[in-house]
């Protein structure tokens, strides 16, 4: 890697995601962020001056309007994609989708997120276990956050060898915090239509080995996803035994009741106190001492954040389609370094 | 029963579950509901006088404040257990256990509800599974909301050959509707910090031969749980097989998001346009429709109004500590006609 010279990046989207994306990019010195592309000219944008990014419009007509609005604007994504080696897409669901043909057109890699189906690029990304076959890659789709937190701590347990089944209960926020339109609920609670969700099969197109079933409900909370686990081992096992599996991974961090930790704005309120841009929390949090093994079965529950967990996968991916790491270890260690990563917050 | 005078029935706590057991102790034309005792003097016993119930105090010092507040007072709750055949004691937890030694020392039956343990009366209480071994026992513990419904589904498998073992997820609304300051939380989720949590130990309170393990969450909504079950076969099973074993349960209703019956609160409604008292939902609502086998494997979720479902099993075990009935079926059949319980809503 020595003398190379970064890697040129895009970011198409500069949402809740793409915003993340585009802050970590930043932070990485294999890389480099030449600009954002979006299509709004509110508020949204508006603080892409104070952060010294390059904006660029969607297309000819939202370039004028950002104009318009008194934006300053580069050009259009036509010009940003020719100026980069990858972009990454965090436009809406199934957006993404469409814009695939302009960047194969243009020759360029990219990277879509978990609102895109496995079929849009055929590989489905979470470092820990997809790594190596995104190596060089066109492509890769990195999955949700909810499935980033299946595969991550179900990958844990494969290796430890103690993985026969998992089937989990996802509750899931029911918008985003700085949304006031989209999807909010109060007093109730909404089942996904059907059982199982989706989420399960998706965490196949990582690891089509995992035996995973889930069901899924929305809640009226913004801040993270939790899911409950009831795993069948492959045979009985000790708690401590199940915790040094999950200790292998370098984004599970284990944390506790006993700290105060009972509930999941406690933690954000953590990640705030340790300075982490947007209170981030990067790696599933999973309580440690809530943990239960009884024979062959093990019961545990973690938290997700929704809006951060994927940012990490997303850094990884740019390094396995562009070469930039050919291994997980190394570009996993040099993500988490630049994030603040960790295992265990204090 | 022909001929027999109706058994005299008192209630202790005029709170969420005691008023609901008053008015459905009025609706059976075997009962008679001699008077309520409470602590309170303020609007919480206001409207007997409308509903013409008679009120007692707890102590004669309650008394003399219910007195000054200008309520109606016919005694002290000594008074009142000398004049009925059974007590229902719905006082907050704890304070049943407590009340205990009286009803004893008067010699007078009595029930207490899932707040308090099983060794408080040595009998847990759900009418499809414990009827007949509480007939003529001086007293019995009717178990919690949550405990009630896992015991009249998991009864349902089990009396159709097919139950092996479940495991359930249990999202608890945080407080009770009229509640402002016990408990309630907001944009947060609050897990219960052991797991597993102790409603799979009190169903075998109830049934020690089933084999069930819980994990429970606090989810900030007001309206009902919402339980997610995965459940192992004794044998493959197809999901007709599953919803037909539901279907002899008399307490199981059967609902469909295919009827826009997607949400807790849409089912509450309903039970407002069918013209329930306090919207109530006595059964267990579970989503025929979301029910899913997969081999010798069943996933399923369902919604338990925790003011409600306890309901039609205490005026059961009023039947069976009274001798009032001697086999559940036709204290059942009685208490359903009563309340208007139904396995379907339309």
């Amino acid at each position: 890697m020595i003398g190379r010279s970064p890697v040129r990046v895009a970011v198409n989207g500069y949402g809740v995601i793409g915003k993340r994306v585009a802050d970590a990019v930043r932070l990485q010195d294999d890389m480099e962020l030449v600009g954002v592309c979006d299509v709004a000219s509110d508020w949204r944008l508006r603080s892409l001056d104070h952060k010294g990014i390059t904006l660029y419009g969607a297309s000819e007509e939202t370039a004028r309007s950002m104009n318009q609005a008194g934006l300053a604007v580069a050009g259009t994504l036509k010009a940003l994609v020719q100026a980069v080696d990858i972009i990454v897409d965090c436009t809406p669901k199934r957006v993404g989708a469409a814009n695939v043909q302009h960047y194969r057109a243009r020759g360029i890699k990219f990277i879509v997120h978990g609102g895109e189906k496995h079929a849009v690029t055929g590989h489905s990304f979470v470092a820990d276990s997809s790594f190596t076959t995104a190596v060089g890659r066109e492509s890769t789709r990195v999955v949700s956050c909810n499935t980033t937190s299946i595969v991550r701590t179900l990958s844990a347990l494969k290796r430890a060898g103690l993985l026969k089944r998992a089937r989990g209960t996802l509750l899931r926020r029911a918008t985003d915090p700085w949304e006031s339109d989209a999807g909010g609920i109060m007093n109730t609670l909404v089942p996904e239509g059907e059982i199982p969700s989706h989420q399960g099969p998706d965490a196949r197109s990582v690891d089509p080995e995992l035996d995973v079933v889930t069901m899924a409900v929305k809640v009226p909370e913004t801040l993270a996803h939790l899911h409950y686990w009831v795993v069948q081992l492959t045979r009985p096992a000790e708690k401590e035994e199940v915790l040094q599996a999950f200790r292998e991974s370098s984004r599970i961090a284990l944390i506790r009741t006993a700290d105060g930790l009972t509930a999941i704005n406690t933690v954000k309120e953590l990640m705030a106190d340790l300075d982490r841009p947007r209170d981030n929390l990067y790696e599933v949090a999973l309580w440690e001492d809530m943990l239960r093994t009884e024979g062959d079965e093990l019961f545990y529950a973690y938290m997700v954040d929704n809006q951060a967990i994927v940012i990490p996968e997303t850094i990884d991916a740019i390094r396995a389609l562009t070469g930039l790491a050919s291994d997980a270890h190394s570009s996993i260690a040099r993500t988490n370094a630049s994030l603040g990563i960790r295992q265990r917050f204090f």
